[in-house]
C-alpha cells in the first residue's frame, strides 16, 4: 500500500474515524484505524462494534488523493493521528514498507510504526437488507437530538431508556427520551411513508451530531438491527436498543388544575442558584407558586435558599410542589422559550413544561415528595 | 458580624483566598475562609498550613466595604465563592444570625448556611522575627520562577529537591532548581546587603505567581521558617524545606569539547514531533551531530521517527548523544531564545544550554546511555 494525500484532507477523516474508536477494546484491531487503497479509492472505516464509520475517498473526486500502489493496513487510531497531526507538510506519504512496517512521512519527518495486519479487523457489515434512505435537514435533526437526549437514563438497569425513541408514523416523527422520572418529547413531520419505531443508543446519537457539523442535510437509513447516517462521502452507523419503548402518549394527554406562565430565564437562574444546597447529591428545589409569585426554597444539612420571583399570570389553586432542580432547569432550557407554560394537577401529579407558543416540543417532570 | 461588600471586590478576595484551600484537610475549619470583622477592618484569612493568605480591608480605604456589626466566623469557601458568584447583585450582605448560621444575600437571593465557629481556626502565625521586606519586580519574579521551577523534581524521596534553592549574596540573587538528572539557573542582581539562602516548595511558588498578576512589584520578607510575598492589601507566606540544597556552581563550570549552535524553535518542533514515542513512558531522543546537520532519531517497539534539521554552526568531533526528549524541550523553552547554544563534553557528560547572546540564564541536562 503507498499512497499521497494532503494533510488537512487526511486530518479531517482520520478525526471523523477517531469519533468511533474505543479506548478500551478487547480486540486490538479494533484501537485502529482499518485503511484500504484500491486502484481508484481509499476506503477507511473505524468501529468500537457499537459505532462504526466509514469513509470513502475517491481519486480525483474533488481529492488530493494519489493512490501509488494497492494494499491495506490497520494502524492504531491515536498513533496515527499524533504522527499526521505534527507532521510539518502539506503533503502526508503513506506506506507500507515490509508487513506491517508503515512509513509515514512529509517534509523532513519520517515514521516507522507496526500496524495490524487487515485480515485481524473484524468484518463490519455496512449493508442494509431492508428500508430506503430519506433525508433529513441537518438542523432540524440536532434540535430533536438536543431538545430530547438528555432525559435519557444515564443507568444500565433498563437499558432501552438510555436510548432516544423515534417513532414515524401517518407523517409525523414523534421522538422521546425518558429515565422513567422526567420526560422529553419532539414531534415533527416527515413523510407520509415513513414507517418505524426504533430506539437509538444516545451516546451514540452525540458522536452523530458532532461528526455532522457543517453538513446541511443528511440521509438516514434503518433496519431491524441498526441506523445508518449518510453525509458526504462518510457514513456511521450504530446498533439500536432492542426492547419495547414505553409508551408515553398518554402521559402527556389530560387536563390540568392550574397553570403558570413565567418568564423561563428568570426561573432557571432562581433555581440555579440554589443548586449546590443538595441532599445525598439531589438539588431539590420547593416551589410555592400563587397568583402573584414563586417562592423557591431549597434546603439540606448544608443550608437553606430562598428566592422570589414575579409570575406572568396563574389561573388554579395556590400549589406547593417539590421536583429536582436539574430536571426543571433542563427542561426549561429544552423548550427554548423566554415564556414557559408549566401545568400542573396537584403536588402529586407531573407537571408539563412548553413553550407559550405554538410549539412541538413538551417537557414533563414528576414531583418529589417532601416531607416539612 | 454583620457586614456588606460590593460583590465584584468580595469576589476577587475570596478568588485569591480560595488558593490557599486544600481539597482534603483532616482539620474541618481549614476547608474554610476565616473573617473577621472588626471595628474599621475585615480580614480573611485561608491555609492549607503549608501556604497561608491573608486580606485585610480596611473601611474607606478604596473599598465598598461597610461593617455593621463586628464579629467573626468560618465560612465553608467552596459554598461562600459558589453562592457569591451567583447572587445577581452588585452589594451583598453577610450577617451571622444566631451562632454558627451565616445569611447571605443580594438582590431577590437569600441563603443561610452554618459556619464554623472562629476559635476552632488553627492560629496562623503572620509575623515575622528576623529579616526586612526588599522589593521585586514582578515581571522580573515570574521570570525566575517559570525559567528554573519546571526543572525541579516531582518525587518526595528527596524532599528538597522539589522545591527552587533562592540565594542572596555579593549583590545578586542565584535562582536553581533540579531534580538531579536536570538543572535550570538564573541570576540576578539584587541589593548588596541581601544574604539568605532558602528553598521555596515549587508547588507554592505557582499559587503566588498566579496570585500577583497584574501587581507592578511585590515586596519580600524572609525568616528561618517562611517566606512571605506582600502586595496591595494581601500576603501569601509559605513554608520552606529545611534541608540543604545541593551546591550547583561546580556543574556549569569547565570546559566543552563540541559547541553547537541551533535555531531553537526548530530543534524544539523536530523533537516535540517524535515525542509520543515512548519506552516506559519515557521519550528518549538520540542527536547525531555533525558540521552540517543534526539526525534526531527516536525508536521504541512501538515505532521509530526520524528527522533531519540544519546546524547554523558546530565545533568540535562529530557526536552521538542521547537524552530525555522532554527535558530538551523545557530547557530550549526555558532559556527563551531564537538561537540556542548547547556545549558538550562527549557522550556521556552533561550537556549545557544557553541562549546565544549573553544571558542569565543556564540549562544542563544529563545524557542518558542507550545501547544500540
Amino acid at each position: 500500500m503507498n499512497f499521497k494525500i494532503a494533510k488537512r484532507e487526511f486530518m479531517d477523516v482520520l478525526t471523523l474515524q477517531a469519533r468511533a474508536i474505543a479506548n478500551n477494546t478487547p480486540l486490538p484491531a479494533l484501537s485502529g484505524i482499518k485503511i484500504v487503497a484500491s486502484e481508484d479509492a481509499l476506503s477507511l472505516t473505524s468501529s468500537d462494534s457499537n459505532i462504526s464509520i466509514k469513509t470513502v475517498l475517491k481519486v480525483g473526486d474533488n481529492t488530493t488523493l494519489t493512490i501509488l500502489e494497492e494494499g491495506e493496513i490497520v494502524i492504531e487510531s491515536k498513533y496515527l493521528l499524533e504522527i499526521v497531526r505534527k507532521i510539518d507538510s502539506e503533503l502526508i506519504s503513506i506506506e507500507v514498507m515490509d508487513g506491517t512496517l508503515t512509513k509515514i512521512s512529509g517534509g523532513n519527518s519520517e515514521f516507522k510504526i507496526n500496524g495490524i495486519r487487515a485480515f485481524e479487523y473484524p468484518e463490519i457489515n455496512f449493508e442494509f437488507t431492508s428500508g430506503y434512505p430519506f433525508k433529513l435537514d441537518t438542523k432540524l435533526f440536532s434540535d430533536i437530538i438536543e431538545q430530547t437526549s438528555f432525559a435519557c437514563s444515564d443507568k444500565e438497569i433498563r437499558p432501552v431508556l438510555t436510548g432516544v425513541n423515534m417513532k414515524a408514523e401517518n407523517g409525523k416523527l414523534h421522538v422521546n427520551a425518558t429515565d422513567s422520572f422526567r420526560l422529553a418529547s419532539k414531534t415533527v413531520d416527515v413523510d407520509q411513508e415513513l414507517k418505524f419505531n426504533i430506539t437509538v443508543p444516545a451516546k451514540y446519537l452525540s458522536d452523530v451530531l458532532h461528526s455532522i457539523v457543517g453538513e446541511e442535510s443528511i440521509s438516514i437509513i434503518i433496519d431491524s438491527q441498526k441506523i445508518c447516517f449518510l453525509f458526504k462521502n462518510s457514513r456511521i452507523q450504530t446498533r439500536l436498543l432492542d426492547d419495547a419503548f414505553p409508551d408515553t402518549a398518554k402521559l402527556l394527554a389530560g387536563t390540568f388544575t392550574q397553570v403558570l406562565t413565567v418568564n423561563s430565564k428568570n426561573l432557571i437562574n432562581a433555581v440555579d442558584r440554589s443548586s449546590f444546597i443538595k441532599s445525598d447529591g439531589k438539588n431539590i428545589v420547593r416551589l410555592s407558586i400563587n397568583a402573584n409569585q414563586i417562592d423557591i426554597t431549597c434546603s439540606s444539612q448544608m443550608g437553606s435558599s430562598y428566592e422570589k420571583i414575579d409570575v406572568i399570570s396563574y389561573e388554579g389553586q395556590p400549589l406547593n410542589i417539590s421536583c429536582s432542580g436539574k430536571y426543571l432547569i433542563d427542561a426549561l432550557r429544552a423548550i427554548r422559550s423566554d415564556v414557559a407554560v408549566i401545568s400542573f394537577n396537584g403536588e402529586l401529579r407531573p407537571m408539563v413544561i412548553k413553550p407559550d407558543k405554538d410549539s412541538d416540543v413538551v417537557q414533563l417532570i414528576s414531583p418529589v415528595r417532601t416531607y416539612r
